[in-house]
């Protein structure tokens, strides 16, 4: 058994191993979609109730998973769309994901300078200091984060999980049709995400595990595919995240490439595609997610054969 | 009286005008410089009982600078860091400024894709709904952006805006020192931080109020005032909020090329030097905060003539 203070990579390098699967179940809790019984319970005229009913749902979905997939990403937006108590929920969640046994990646996308990003990565992984007391706050293992600030922006974040043993997950090419914008630009003489991608190999590389992996990630939409098996050749060292994958277009064959021979190197992140696969007055909503789930593991292990 | 519906830019020039000053206060707590009395008061061995100390120390300085600025900013990531308390006491204080007559931007740089964008900017400016309901959430009057998820990824935070009368600041050239690693790329015959303020230019044109200026501002540090210059001359039609001044370094000749002949333009951003402006056992720390701001006014006239 892994201790939390072991290196992230080193974790989740074992974790996925011990799972068999690259699949991570995202938390994207949208309350017109929800099963109906747990409206029903919970209301929905106030924003803490809302709250509230995210909280059971992702319990619950968490309960589901936990003997399926190694990783769970929550999505920060939705929980801190229902007002503080929906931070609370959000704190719940990730607790309970550690309880069953699951590793967590906030998906939060922060970042900011000097005192202010550390005071987001503190936040979010390492747990804030005063007056020589450490208390955790989301407490989460890995935190996305957007790199347009530049290293010295980054660097609070790789302290955090450096002296926490968590990691970081740093976006390089985005899922979305727009990514092209500005992280294709022509930056003398290679695209943008691909400095940006140079930059998180070295970061990586400065801080690697056991398993060889660093604790800096690296976010690669699975809807790029070219991209993305281009970058797993030019970052041996670094762990994807890859979105993306499911509802939102890209498929097994599409991160294959995203993938060592041995199966490791990357998490495949699948949220709608489980966690609202039913109709909300489904009353066996939980089988139909644990179905969702096993569905992905098999299409999944198509790409990394390696796992088996 | 411009009411809540009108245009951002407009809202904000006729505040910066009436206010005659492009002074913005930051709020950026941090439990060990807050004044001795109030850190007493609270305690500090919890999270919640920071986040109450937070919520009295803004409250307190709102009011004293009220009647001196137009607008504050406060920094997401301190109250983030006291868990869900801090997020009670970050919407208490956005209220707070208003009660008072200020207007605010919530420093959060934020961004995400599709309807996790659309969650972000309704949570933080237009209010979230659902079944029919709107909820107010963090209710502030502009949000800042971080571009590099691109267009796609910033739209739902116009749309948010354009419904609400609010208004966004995209990071375009931000205050750090490491800042030129990425957004000085040479992208094809410019550097990535022009492509992304061209950008903020168009989407800005798109988006105009009655004052000229559009609903989408840019960040542009204090640090960097060549840039700053000559992207006012790029931008026309472009707020800027400008962070760095003042304890970041940067004084009233660095920023003086980010407004125009009349003054308008800019807002320009100082944290510290004013909020904690004092020995923290001063009994006498309003005092000091309003001095602080009085001279950063008067420091700000140098810059901003056009305003008097």
């Amino acid at each position: 058994m892994s201790s939390s203070l072991d290196h992230f990579a080193d974790r989740l390098a074992a974790a996925v191993r011990a799972k068999k699967t690259p699949l991570c179940v995202g938390l994207d809790p949208r309350w017109d979609q929800l099963p109906a019984q747990i409206r029903k319970r919970h209301g929905g005229d106030t924003l803490p109730s809302i709250a509230r009913a995210y909280e059971e749902f992702c319990a619950r979905v968490l309960d589901v998973v936990a003997s399926q997939v190694a990783v769970v990403k929550p999505q920060s937006a939705f929980f801190e769309a229902c007002g503080p108590r929906g931070m609370t929920a959000l704190t719940r969640s990730l607790e309970r994901a550690r309880r069953v046994g699951l590793l967590s990646i906030l998906d939060a996308k922060r970042n900011d300078i000097a005192s202010t990003g550390a005071a987001y990565a503190d936040a979010a992984l390492a747990g804030v200091t005063w007056d020589g007391r450490t208390h955790p706050v989301w407490d989460a293992d890995a935190l996305t984060i957007n790199p347009y600030l530049g290293r010295d922006a980054v660097e609070p974040f790789i302290d955090a999980a450096r002296r926490s043993g968590r990691g970081i997950f740093v976006l390089v090419r985005t899922s979305n049709p727009g990514a092209r914008q500005f992280q294709d630009l022509d930056c003398a003489g290679k695209p943008l995400y691909v400095h940006v991608a140079q930059a998180v190999g070295a970061w990586a590389g400065e801080n690697q595990g056991k398993s060889g992996f660093g604790l800096v990630g690296a976010v690669i939409g699975a809807t790029y595919p070219a991209e993305l098996a281009s970058l797993r050749q030019m970052l041996p060292n670094v762990f994807f995240l890859i979105p993306g994958y499911g509802e939102q277009g890209g498929g097994a064959k599409d991160v294959a490439g995203g993938f060592r021979a041995d199966g490791l190197g990357a998490v495949v992140n699948s949220s709608r595609g489980i966690i609202f696969s039913f109709e909300p007055d489904d009353a066996n909503w939980e089988a139909a997610v644990a179905t969702a789930a096993s569905k992905a593991r098999a299409d999944l292990a198509l790409a990394a054969p390696g796992l088996a």
